[in-house]
């Protein structure tokens, strides 16, 4: 699995958009300690709040890995950014990247790269050999956040439980299967560029054995009743064979982002699709809570959605921004008691 | 979407193993009007019973693609088939390969075809910039066949139907998933090259917009409840958006094929796990008919499963070789009558 050397230069350049900006924001909002400082090279830039940085300054304090932190329109890396990130590889730093267009197809950055025994990290494209999935039950404890819908904070969820649990001296890891999480996570697998055949596979190595009481705290991706996406959910199922499901939504959201032909399944609907196909590589996956999006609501609006939802679903419901995640961990603190991992036999049979 | 000029000349060379033939008996069996002629290059090589020819002989006589009969141990071309098919380049075919190891990946040929200007069709691997799905209903009528299993007569089964269908004189093509179907059916995708996100997509394009009472009979991949193929599966189903199921099985399997450590589902199961899916994608959509591969069973035993399976599920019942597919033929040609083409309507809504 991919593995990026901390701690991180994070290069905003010129990029003046904070929307453009996303990837270096969540790096700064998760992984501040691993955040050494940002490059900006125009005063107009966008400003993390991180001590600006040249890049000898960077690779001076320890600085191991620059990364790519904007995702600008079209997610080709800008050409006058090229003689900089030279510079950065010069300077002893690999570079880690979330665009579309790979580091490695720019022959002036993969050669100086290869001349100087630096690593470069095209995290959304996929190089490992993958095996196929088998199916076959791990040891120790997992979750998956599914969805209703692509972009409604499956990430976000996975990452406030992970650590919640840590906080809470609960074993726990956050296991990244999309470029931003990646980056944050500082390792995983882009599952959505995974070829069809090896996607569970690839979900199954990303969750490795572990102790009995050790969560796996996976990143979804997709939605099982998304036209396009739910191959890689699926795959994601799969070989995660989740104990627990954590659904999120957005209840506002009547159509499926960038498919407005489409409409929004409820949460009984999605819940109804996920659980036989959960239960067909863990007989044991259960729900244990409901994460709602719910940034577009007012304060009263939000939490009487979410009250009403925890009575309907009984269910913990939550927004891991507006309430934080402890209602879902709480029942994962007990999850081991009422659920002995001794009883996890062989899955799919 | 790929498309292999016809007729064809089947390159057995010197591969004496029938069973490592079987993409050239495939082709002999399901596609005999399109190949020419075989190219054998030792005494003992196994003999398809088509004309000999030499590489001179075909081009004379109009062959147009050479087609690699054969799969040997690890999908590697052998290095001393490479000057006959540089041969064969100078002749004037193009080339069409099912392996696993690429043609364009050997400088000697891919150069020469290059210069010669010949095409190289590495069939199971995709070069298709390929859509992300989007969900429309398309015009036209879709059959899918799935399985509770991989490796139980999916091809096989869409390849009789078609055929039996176009034999009275209704409008249905053969959609190709997979290598073997994509030399027979001279185009399609191999599905499982497809990147995650990619494979409703090629769904989609594998059975475009067509007559209202044209039916596309898809090739169907995996199995949803499959540790490893599923996602492929799912992907076919979502982009297919079939009206017409056809469950495939081997009622003597207990164990899926190469995964000794997972039950195959009962055909109930698997019709329970599909069936929802498939009315995601198309609210219309229902089995029509169960295949039975009872090619290891005696005949007597054959026959009470295919009747005792008809009884219990109501369905037609039929195994493609032992006694045709005109049970399920029947179904179809009554099809568009009790469902009327003009009741589509808007799916996954």
């Amino acid at each position: 699995m991919l593995t990026i050397k901390k701690p991180f230069l994070l290069v905003i350049g010129d990029m003046t958009n904070p929307r453009n900006a996303k990837t270096a924001f969540g790096l700064r909002d998760w992984a501040r300690a691993d955040c050494l400082g940002q490059l900006r090279f125009a005063e107009d830039a966008v400003d993390l709040g991180l001590p600006s940085m040249t890049v000898e300054q960077a690779a001076a304090e320890g600085a191991k890995t620059a990364v790519i932190g904007i995702a600008p329109q079209g997610g080709v890396l800008p050409a006058h950014w090229v003689p900089i990130l030279q510079d950065v590889l010069r300077a002893g730093l690999d570079i880690a990247s979330g665009l579309h267009s790979r580091l490695k197809d720019i022959p002036e950055i993969a050669d100086l790269a290869a001349t100087l025994g630096r690593t470069l990290h095209d995290v959304r494209h996929n190089t490992l050999a993958l095996p196929v999935g088998n199916g076959k039950p791990r040891a120790g404890l997992r979750l998956l956040t599914v969805g209703t819908d692509c972009a409604l904070g499956k990430k976000y969820t996975a990452m406030a439980i992970a650590s919640e649990m840590k906080a809470r001296g609960l074993k726990a890891d956050f296991r990244a299967t999309g470029q931003t999480g990646i980056l944050i996570a500082g390792g995983g697998i882009a599952i959505d560029a995974v070829v069809g055949d090896f996607i569970s596979g690839a979900a199954e190595i990303l969750s490795p054995d572990n102790d009995p009481d050790h969560w796996d705290i996976i990143e979804g991706q997709g939605a099982i009743l998304h036209p396009a996406y739910a191959p890689v959910t699926l795959g994601l199922l799969y070989g995660s064979q989740p104990d627990a499901l954590v659904l999120c939504d957005d209840p506002l959201r009547e159509r499926l982002n960038d498919f407005p032909h489409v409409r929004c399944p409820t949460l009984q609907e999605a819940m109804a699709a996920y659980l036989p196909l959960a239960r067909a590589a863990n007989p044991a996956a259960r729900f244990v809570g409901i994460s709602l999006n719910t940034s577009a609501m007012s304060e009263s609006e939000a939490f009487e959605t979410i009250i009403r939802t925890a009575e309907k679903t009984g269910l913990a419901c939550f927004d891991p921004i507006r309430t934080g995640v402890k209602a879902v961990v709480d029942v994962l603190a007990d999850f081991t008691a009422t659920h002995p991992v001794e009883s996890k036999t062989l899955k799919i049979q």
